[in-house]
């Protein structure tokens, strides 16, 4: 036999180099953001990029306006901006507050300190409220907040705070705010939350929602979107001494009135957001994806209980992600990396001094059944192999279980 | 609140219609073939396609004669023909006989039936041994059939049958015939079998292998290869009547010497194997892919057994391809129709007279532990719902054992 036919390599690897570190592994996504692009959006970034000012551009732009008023619940123009859900953030607060303003900000962690650092650099005075990671907030509680501070003209928050995974009940706290102070602005960072938990623009009166292409909407980085209720627009249009150019939403409204940017819009993205958006259409809507979203979440929880996990957050759990406390703490980064370098699954670490303690496991966009149950799986061999007690398949088991409740009962009756 | 923002579907579509059906699911192959493309061959499919009469389509095609050298374990050349794997079927077999020869098939399956088609197409007499389907073939069974035809000159099997699922012999069987009649020519349709079982073209002295794209290679449909031994490409040199123009391996052989194709190659197609070659490379050469693949087949056989489920091939089971015994006879095509209208899992069906009775799971190429946990999960999620008696997570956790003793077990030593 000749022994140069079994190196089975290419010349310039070693024979028999292949073991744990050699076996095969897809690279997949657990994040909560970014998340798996739809394949539909993938194949429209590719080729060659068409001209936007064109009746060919302006009906896709007008396809993703009535596929965005869906996805925020809202019947104005939505804000297509080619920056990062940062850059909505912005927006949303350089169009609405100025320096005569006094904002509030609810915050709970990495994103809601966001809100507070846009706030100082635009030189609008702050009141926070600081909640414990992971902790809900009971709209009395923000009512009596806003009713302590006169002065405040507005109030910034998440919906969904990705650091810590918690959900806010954004329709409570608008509804007890208002009560106590009607006319106050309320700007929500959507970004995590569109498509996994139901916001609702124009029925809440919200004044401003944020998003972001690379969460629910399954979509690649690279666009921010802002939707306003009726008042959140007629509060934009009045004047502001905030200066604005790039970012002002009214230049965003008024060139969505003609299918069209005001600036060049980021073609490759928009096309594949109109793929994205037709996609979600096809498996459901809006809501088929935030109860997907929802499902997933259940599961996960059903999982982490089966194997002896806490949750972070255990009073307000998002359907977006979920934060899992590491069985030892400090432990967090090793399940990670374990996870990445095993089995290429990329899960979210923690943010900031949640670093040691936490990984989360992203439930928005493209994700399905058999992904998550693949990834419970895995999980529980990583798990085993550092130490904690448990029975293989007992966390799959328990999601499964939670799986079939949830999918045989069709639409869940929290919606 | 305005009952149209309710609306969350798009003007054509029903607003409450979400339901099961609705569910978003990823479209998943877990078939024999095609298999999942990896995400770098995809990529190389795109875009356009560069002229081949060139160094760099020769550079290219070098890479690729050398990464199929290491997959079919010879130091010749590999023809690449555009063409489906019954096309290279079809090229090994007008280059090594004609009508003044006499074949043996070894038929176990659809795949084996198709040589005795392509012998009778050519008008070369056959003798078929017909085995029952999932049964092994010792290597002496096999020498005494060819001892009894004295006029033997070529034997024809498959190194896996897949409609059965079942792996054969190939060393075992080449060496006993070979004793019995030395000049046999032995040609093995490796097509599901490349990737998945190594097969030693130029040590057990085949005279030709046969392989796909679309199996172990990661690839889409589109080409076959011819693997030879020397003594397989002698015997090709050799004059021979039998007409044959585009399949005449002597051209591909020729061309190859100066890193070209005899004919237009499907330039896309060869660049894509360039990727996939490279990826498989990449994830520890051809060895660890067979690993893989055995690994999982060893995972899924394990489950199978969990569940309460008998394999058709229990002497001789294919690491490329388990085929599964539905629980209820007759009741293949639901689990079937379930897995893919449920969750968008495709699993191969039965083909021929056991099409109502078996299922069969794909090992092959791009396939890794979470994507089978994931499918397992959900198997045991149809088979409940088909009142078959188990306990969820039950094979998901026989699986995730086995995966985890071979994983950290590296190279197994049956290998």
């Amino acid at each position: 036999m000749n022994s140069a036919l079994m190196n089975t390599r290419l010349p310039n690897r070693e024979p028999d180099s292949y073991s744990f570190d050699d076996m095969l592994r897809k690279p997949r996504l657990f994040t909560a953001g970014p998340t798996p692009v739809h394949p539909e959006a993938s194949r429209a970034l590719v080729g060659p990029q068409p001209y936007h000012r064109t009746a060919e551009f302006s009906a896709c732009f007008e396809r993703v306006q009535a596929g965005l008023r869906c996805a925020f619940r809202t019947a104005g123009p939505v804000a297509v901006i080619a920056a990062s859900g940062t850059g909505g953030m912005e927006a949303a607060f350089a169009n609405l507050f100025s320096d005569a303003d006094q904002v509030a900000v609810i915050e709970t962690g990495k994103f809601g300190e966001r809100w507070t650092q846009i706030a100082a650099a635009y030189g609008v005075p702050t009141t926070v409220m600081k909640l414990e990671a992971g902790a809900p907030l009971a709209p009395a509680v923000a009512a009596e907040f806003v009713a302590a501070g006169q002065s405040l003209t507005g109030m910034l928050l998440s919906a969904s705070e990705t650091s810590t995974a918690t959900a806010f009940d954004v329709e409570g706290i608008a509804r007890a705010v208002r009560e106590v102070s009607p006319d106050i602005a309320l700007v929500v960072d959507g970004i995590t939350a569109v498509g996994a938990l139901p916001i609702e623009t124009d029925a809440w009166q919200i004044d401003a929602v944020v998003g972001g292409a690379q969460k629910g909407l399954m979509m690649p980085p690279g666009l921010a979107f802002v939707a306003c209720s009726p008042r959140g627009w007629e509060r934009i249009r009045a004047d502001r001494s905030t200066p604005r150019f790039y970012f002002d939403l009214r230049r965003y409204a008024e060139s969505a009135g003609k299918d069209q940017t005001p600036f060049t819009p980021a073609i490759g993205l928009v096309r594949a957001l109109d793929a994205a958006l037709a996609a979600i259409d096809e498996a459901g809507g809006i809501g088929a994806l935030e109860d997907n979203a929802d499902t997933l979440a259940t599961a996960t929880r059903a999982a982490a209980g089966a194997l002896g996990l806490e949750l972070l957050s255990k009073a307000a759990p998002s359907p977006a992600v979920t934060a899992i406390l590491a069985p030892e703490p400090g432990s967090a980064p090793e399940i990670i990396a374990l996870l990445r370098d095993g089995y290429a699954a990329q899960v979210s670490g923690g943010q900031g001094g949640l670093k040691p303690d936490i990984f989360r496991i992203g439930h928005i966009g493209y994700v399905d059944d058999i992904d998550l149950l693949g990834l419970i799986g895995v999980l529980e061999q990583v798990l085993q192999l550092l130490g904690h007690p448990l029975d293989l398949g007992a966390g799959v088991a328990a999601a499964s279980a939670a799986l079939v409740q949830r999918r045989a009962s069709g639409r869940n009756a929290t919606e």
